[in-house]
């Protein structure tokens, strides 16, 4: 019973299984090989873009795709807009600020994960203060969000408009994107640039892969430019075939986005059945795959005692409910949501 | 008949298999799993160390070890000493300036890829500027060397000795570190911290890894600030164990020398036939697994036409002769050995 | 009539006079001379210290001074505390992430420009995450803060206590710190380092100087460090004797203090006139040369229309007033000071 | 006696009177000031271009400029190409990379301190290596050279042909411009963006003013992007009106052009003097200020103990002569010439 996050679990077999297929003889390195290029074409096309529309970039990490992602839409003395509480300002050990030269993160506040265009517009048009402050050039957004929220397509196009009409260009940090698309009755692409997504960070490792990203440039990043950062941040890899290798079995058949649906339906299942009991609070609606939840505390321990893991999120003085996340995966077993059901209900029961 | 690079080829069956072996059930991310801490002390257990003696890093890429090594080693006002054809130098696209903050590579010239003790001594007896200039840091060796060379221990120590009596760190780009412990006839220890070397990038992807290398600290360098360091550059990868599993098979029943031992071999018994025909000249001494050779225009143009694939490296104005670069990688086949001679005998015959 | 801010003005006679005796002969360049070592000594038996005691680095701007101080105290993953207004924060550009290679700040709210001990403690006892966050280094305290306030010396001891006990080094940007010396009955000694302050930014230029600031380490920063990065950025002035002038005639006879005394004393008398106007509110207590009120929107236009010059700060929608900022400086003619008070009152009384 | 450098003597009286005028009244801080308007002007007048045709920036330090100048010009995975000796290179402690991110400099052996248009061709040529090899940016060539030579209008427009021609910008650091136009029979405009200059550090700090540097940009580079990084990089001065003041007065009535036409006639007849006699022989043509020579050991010695003050620069082990430098200033006192030769004379006399 593992709900500590999607990446603590493993590959999916056919994705496993496309690595091994990939391992037959001589190819070109660092991308110069046919699956490559085939793996990236398909990932546009899963956009409804081609090669002349989108330029892919594989990588290893989705700190090393926002990264770079980043570095290439700002200046050193540029500002980035994000939630307070996303990855890019909390999680990744001030990447961004590595790789785009120091550029400044502005961490914004929003219920539920997720930045009303009002505060955007408001921030937006106060930032202007000549060469003495640094000047506004990105939005990011992270879909589905910290809170395990999600932005529809109509909320990411209303604040790319505000962000495009002030200049910036919008990033999102897609770790969690098929979630976000498993869960709106949308298409990838309505999702992204048709809501006016410049780069998005298209993750695969929290999905069922080992470790694949892609960064996928629509609008206004230079691929050069990411291209030679990619290789300047040591995020080119020799033998590329084996990350293609992923994405191709990845968006084959709709694997990506069954994965995504198995993962966010076991957080609803999850969510639904804790949030019925006594003293139990959501801390956030749950629309993707990740819960945030009040629980008692003695539920919490019971929980931990019996053999669940997950994270305490946070704890308010004075208050008998703990706050935990539970994070579901593409193979999180029916089995494990039941248990820890019944671990809850049993101890709901006692009081 | 691929002799392009070792990064060409694919990985080794057993690394591949090991990676399927450690997919199963759920584990701590980021490097806090026990095969990625086995797979660590199995690491510094090869160089005779245990994980209180020596900290050990997983990564992806030679590139992203050797520039993570190297800011860990020098402030950004620092400057590294290397040979001018290292790969930190000329093919890394300014890594370690990028992961230093600005650090200076300082190339210096030297036979066969190598840096040569009188060089090294007199470049640091006249590197002293106040705070006008850059302090020197770090002395970088690579080995086995660009040049498909290799430094003795007795070497390493000379350099190293040298390196440390003016204050600098010893860092060693051991992409290629494999082929040289097999072409010499030492430990890993003593071609390392035992010669004086205090941080050894030690690579495994060109020598039958899919991606994996170790960034291993002996001595001078902080693990707290490379940990904090990896993360930044996006280099901490989530599910740690698929990098773990490929050095835990690497290591297992001395594949990683296995396989360097074939690459040697057969690097060898190419060069020994080429360099017995007419008109063909040794540019280095083959040590390893590369080969740096002058054949005829002609017999170049012949080997390409019949399929064979390698660098054209560098070709003198006015000479009748190219230099071309040949690599042989762990699973180079025995009959691409044979074909490539055949070829090139039969045009020999022609002259 | 110009309120704008406290470098609109030129430079004192005396400091202007101490220039030009300077200028004869020859000496060393980049401080190696008599009069950058003695001016150095002053300003810190300025501070009750010896030249073992404390290092003093001659510059030109503040925001150099506030960047290095920086860079000397935390690696590029650290985080740096400060208040949301905090001149690092909101009028550098960056500078601070540009030196420290992209370390984070990270914004406090706080009552009148200040920190409060209960915010600090609050948020350093949640920073901990892992290599995943920047790791917290620095707490930075400006000292006049943003607001026209001032700091006690037992506010920056229990500040600096709780930075202290987490590890953080305790950075003063003080480019008004002499106001602040001024306006409070204690030494400079008291206000810096034996209240907890390790690394000190001590200000000039806006009080009689041309450009001169000084960058004072007490403790926690490396000297040599420090001459590297000072060089490195181009702030190593070759005529530094231009720059010792200054401060030597700066520190002259209690000159610094006479200045900041007059500017407090101008601000004063300006504050409480304006304050006793209806329909005038203050929005910080004025202890220094800052004020920031709240005046009439038709008072604000009168003052403009008769040529004061000011910054409109801010203008909250809805409401009928300004907030202004009028600061002071060394040379504010009293006439000044009575002829906006003059206006203002004209207009007060037509309402 | 101080032939150290032309930045040990202090500043000339028209310059430090001009400071003085400056300094009445309040004005607009950080170059909104009408001084710092028309003194920019006036640089750019002196290089026959209005303001619309070249962007005038005022710095305190050369080596700020050089590096904010590049900063311009290249990406952080660019290649700059100087001139072995030069400034950048070896003496700005790494500012050009802290500045650009980590761009790297590659340095080019050149006699007499300058670069031969084939030497460029030829490593331009070679440079191309996709995304593996920083990618060439920037051309940088010294005027007058480390060397004390000068490039012609033909040698620049040549050299700047080739950059051109590769998609390189042209950087000159002219630390001592004055001295080269001094020594050549052109105009201002025909050492710089005529001969294909894209942007020019045009110094003053050198030649007779306190601390003022102009950076022009003539091409290529964006004003805006360096305005923010001017004041990223703390080089934004608050009370502007004193660096336009030394500009102001340092190009009024050709001042500029007599003092460095002063200090080139010391250089050449102090140079002419010794270099007739015995033992003696210049290492570089002297075509500026500053002399390389080979003189006698017994000599060297006899001008120290005299009181000649200058850099032992190398001493050729095994020989008898010590290679000394000697800078001559704007000021430098003709009876300070007369007393070097005689002291050379006598020694000379006495082998």
């Amino acid at each position: 019973m593992n709900f500590t996050s999607d990446n603590a679990t493993g590959a999916h077999p056919a994705i496993l299984n496309a690595i091994g297929v990939a391992n037959g003889g001589s190819v070109g390195a660092y991308g110069g090989d046919a699956l490559s290029r085939s793996a990236s074409d398909k990932i546009a096309a899963t956009f409804e873009r081609n090669g002349d529309e989108a330029a892919v970039f594989l990588l290893g990490t989705g700190t090393a795709a926002n990264a770079l992602a980043l570095a290439a839409l700002t200046p050193p003395y540029g500002a980035v807009y994000c939630h307070r509480d996303a990855h890019i300002n909390t999680d990744e050990c001030g990447a961004p600020e590595m790789f785009t030269g120091g550029a400044k993160l502005i961490a914004l506040d929003g219920a539920h994960g997720k930045i009303a265009p009002a505060t955007l517009q408001s921030v937006l048009s106060q930032a202007g203060h000549g060469v003495h402050r640094v000047t506004p050039r990105v939005l990011s957004l992270t879909q589905s969000s910290e809170a395990g929220t999600v932005y529809t397509p109509d909320e990411i196009g209303t604040l790319a408009d505000i962000a495009h009409q002030h200049g910036l260009a919008v990033h999102m940090d897609g770790a969690r994107f098929a979630n976000a698309v498993a869960a709106l009755n949308c298409s990838p692409a309505e999702l992204s640039w048709k809501a006016g997504v410049d780069v998005l960070c298209f993750g695969a490792s929290k999905n069922g892969a080992l470790a694949a990203e892609a960064l996928i440039v629509f609008a206004k990043a230079d691929p050069d430019d990411i291209a030679f950062r990619r290789k300047r941040a040591g995020h080119l890899f020799s033998k590329m075939r084996f990350i293609a290798a992923q994405f191709d079995a990845y968006l084959e058949d709709g694997l990506w986005l069954a994965n995504a649906r198995h993962a966010n339906a076991a957080a609803r299942r999850l969510a639904d059945a804790l949030d019925e009991m006594d003293g139990v609070r959501l801390a956030h609606p749950v629309q993707a795959n990740e819960i945030f939840i009040h629980l008692p505390a003695s539920m919490v321990t019971r929980l931990e005692a019996d053999g669940a893991a997950f994270y305490r999120w946070a704890q308010i003085p004075g208050e008998e409910t703990v706050l935990i996340r539970l994070v579901t995966a593409f193979n999180t077993p029916d089995d494990d949501i039941d248990a820890l059901i019944a671990i809850a209900r049993a101890e709901a029961a006692k009081s």
